[in-house]
């Protein structure tokens, strides 16, 4: 599936690249990219990796999940508990799956994103994504290891027929990032809100925008209203000196 | 899942059998059959399950198939590779597991049924299986290892709605082996076939049977018919002497 890439944030175990590996290439994912891990891919990794050697070998380290998901449409990340900060949100697999399937296929870059083996991925990680997707299991027994939850998203993406929706390309991951930055400038220079309250503020913005999936245009237009808003602001202040 | 066993066939890696046990706790699934093992449970089995030590501590080991089938009255068998004694037949996890769901709901036993790790399970295993499944995987590299194989199955059963079928309830396996061996002689014994070619005809009427799924007393009347026919065979013998 061209496109699609699993990224793995802070992997602590060599050996789990490898099965993450091997789970990712049954099910036709070929690019696996390392953000920030605390392990390296080595012996431990070729040998859980069997026959996906190849994914190993193509697979890239990148510092920051900004470069991890540049390029990306569609970021789906994967997490293991209930946050509360996302009341209601998180989807399943199965659901998400036909339409991460369409958007490959009308050519929009797709990012399944896993966090850590023992933590998972912090909030700020979640806040990149379009979708906050958890497998469901037993209630009393959630215990997937990473290769694991890789394996059933992996599984789910093959599985799925394109949704029939067709979706407006949205805008790149780093393209949203940017206005995201700009806005949280803005909202500190306008008095929305103070420093300690702007983690909880831009969530609940993020989640809007998110579900929005706004077009490179629209994200423009959303830009360039910040920009006018600042002029007019700046206009403001000039004319009172 | 009461009523829903796991059933590896000559386990090789007592690793395995943890990350195995681990799969099945995640998505309900608790009772573990060891058949013919080459491989015991030991410290790489528990350091695999993690939280699913219980499931290995409440797993049976056996000798045969038939003990561990025993009382199931469902058979699915995983196979990785297509066989072609079995043309067109082998049906996917997400086709075979609403039926499954339904007969668990209906107090039916199932049994989900893997082979060894580097083999697969033997064509006399495939026999026993009402559903053959293979996991879909990307044409171009097909290597789920046995755990792997094991998460997807529960998995899908875990999420499946039961199907709207009322399906009697089958006899029991240990009941339609009988009628196998019963059949079996028979079928010498008139000569319909010889030693030769007795897998080959006995794969046939297996893939009969199992797809009409008998009752026990529907067992009973096929099992009555071979009485009686030979019954009739002795007479007419009798009565030439």
């Amino acid at each position: 599936m061209p496109g699609a890439r699993v990224v793995l944030v802070g992997v602590q175990e060599s050996g789990n690249i490898g099965m993450v590996a091997r789970a990712m290439k049954n099910f036709g994912l070929r690019e696996l990219v390392l953000t920030a891990p605390q392990a390296a891919i080595g012996p431990e990794s070729f040998k859980f990796a069997v026959g996906a050697r190849d994914v190993l070998e193509g697979a890239r380290t990148v510092a920051t999940l900004d470069e991890a998901l540049a390029g990306v449409h569609w970021v789906a990340a994967a997490t293991a508990r209930p946050r509360e900060e996302y009341p209601g949100e998180p989807t399943t697999p199965r659901e998400v799956a036909p339409f991460l399937r369409a958007a490959l296929e009308a050519g929009q870059g797709v990012a399944l994103v896993f966090g850590r083996e023992r933590s998972g991925l912090t909030n700020a990680e979640l806040d990149r994504a379009h979708f906050v997707v958890r497998i469901p299991t037993d209630p009393g027994f959630k215990s997937l290891n990473l290769a694991q939850a890789v394996l059933v998203l992996a599984y789910e993406l093959f599985l799925a027929r394109p949704g029939t929706t067709e979706a407006p390309t949205p805008a790149p991951a780093e393209q949203v990032e940017g206005f995201f930055r700009d806005l949280e400038g803005f909202l500190l220079e306008i008095g929305y809100t103070d420093e300690r309250r702007l983690p909880h503020v831009m969530r609940a913005f993020r989640r809007i925008f998110h579900r929005a999936a706004p077009t490179a245009g629209e994200l423009s237009m959303l830009r360039g209203l910040i920009r006018q808003s600042r002029w007019a602001i700046r206009r403001e202040a000039e004319r009172w000196r």
